[in-house]
């Protein structure tokens, strides 16, 4: 058992969004991202089993997907997705997101 | 890809926590549990392999481990634990959690 407080050690960076490493084991890894408004997690995807959770946990943007398809992001909302779906996200404020990915990358 | 936006949907109740199930499939589980102040998961252990991480997205109180232990949790936190060993939760105030379990029980 184990302890971390994400708003706490989780920051923001000038150029691209922060990233903090909460968990990583054989069954899941969860990263905090945090992006000040306009920075990006361009859209990607990794051509492996599994799957992911992307949940806003304070600000707002939208999910970016194929095609450049978007989705509007608002606190509270959770993203699910195949890991080989592209995927990506845009901040239009200042925004911490939680990243489940299981099995781990 | 699938969005759902726990805030939104994740209830309250009068007697016992509100669940609501954000994803279930052969890589994880996604849980929301809402809890009034006082409300709690009672410690429960399962005997499988697998991890899980608890968020505590708004509120707070305390996670229970074994014999009668507890820690301090507050907004922001994030308990990872082996599915085995004991964990539960209560809250002192009105708690949002979120709960990921890999590979899903």
């Amino acid at each position: 058992m184990k302890t971390l407080n994400f708003i706490e050690e989780g920051q923001y960076k000038d150029k691209g969004m922060g990233k903090l490493l909460i968990h990583d084991s054989p069954y899941f890894k969860m990263l905090n991202f945090n992006f000040e408004a306009g920075q990006e997690l361009p859209v990607h995807a990794h051509d492996i089993e599994g799957q992911l959770a992307i949940t806003v946990a304070e600000g707002g943007g939208e999910f970016l997907g194929a095609d450049g398809a978007t989705i509007p992001a608002k606190q509270g909302d959770v993203l699910t997705s195949d890991i080989a779906e592209p995927h990506g996200f845009r901040a239009s404020e200042r925004t911490r997101l939680l990243v489940f990915i299981a099995p781990p990358i």
